[in-house]
């Protein structure tokens, strides 16, 4: 297997976090590290009138978090190759930060189309 | 709905462009362009000894493209909201400059979890 895909829909989330820049590109930090992950590179956007999104540049793939505050929504991925990295624990950390009362994760195998017929694992 | 997902796998690409960190940037312009996206920001890292990474932010949410030369296989992302973009336009163009032979492409509609229950779209 290349390598572990979570995607996780974040709903009835802190609104006001969901808008903070900072707290954004903070809270990835924490997700990378909890993941066991190296963090490359960072970059966000802060859109007009709401909305953030973070993309992180790992040494194992990335973390992508896209936010809409006006519904108190986020759309993550976590995207892990390699066995040392653990990206439930990332999502498990963003749901916290996030303060996100309901949420939905599915995880994808990432791979060959050959490997990848079974392609949803959980 | 809020975005479209496309999770596309690339097999059996030309391992030299797969390791061209300039033509993967190029590449990924392109993309975003024929996507119908307003790119705002693109990040690559080159690896050592082989492999790239690039991340697009748009305004209109991501494309990341993380690449194996050694295998020749790319693993890319092209997850755009609103009704105005083509992602599948991107993953064809993606398909086409990595002269990848096999491929196998799956869209995900990303929303919130009340609205996921039939996620897989194609």
């Amino acid at each position: 297997m290349i390598g572990k895909h979570c995607i996780l829909e974040l709903c009835e989330c802190n609104s006001v976090k969901l808008d903070d820049e900072a707290f954004i590109r903070t809270t990835i930090q924490m997700a990378s590290k909890v993941a066991g992950a190296q963090l490359l590179n960072l970059i966000t956007h802060k859109f007009v009138p709401q909305g953030v999104t973070g993309l992180a540049l790992l040494a194992e793939s990335h973390i992508s978090i896209h936010t809409w505050p006006e519904s108190g929504y986020a759309a993550v991925d976590v995207f892990t190759c390699g066995d040392q990295t653990m990206p439930d624990k990332a999502c498990q950390l963003l749901v916290e930060e996030l303060q996100s009362k309901r949420h939905s994760l599915k995880t994808l195998r990432r791979d060959t189309p050959v490997m990848i017929s079974n392609a949803l694992i959980n």
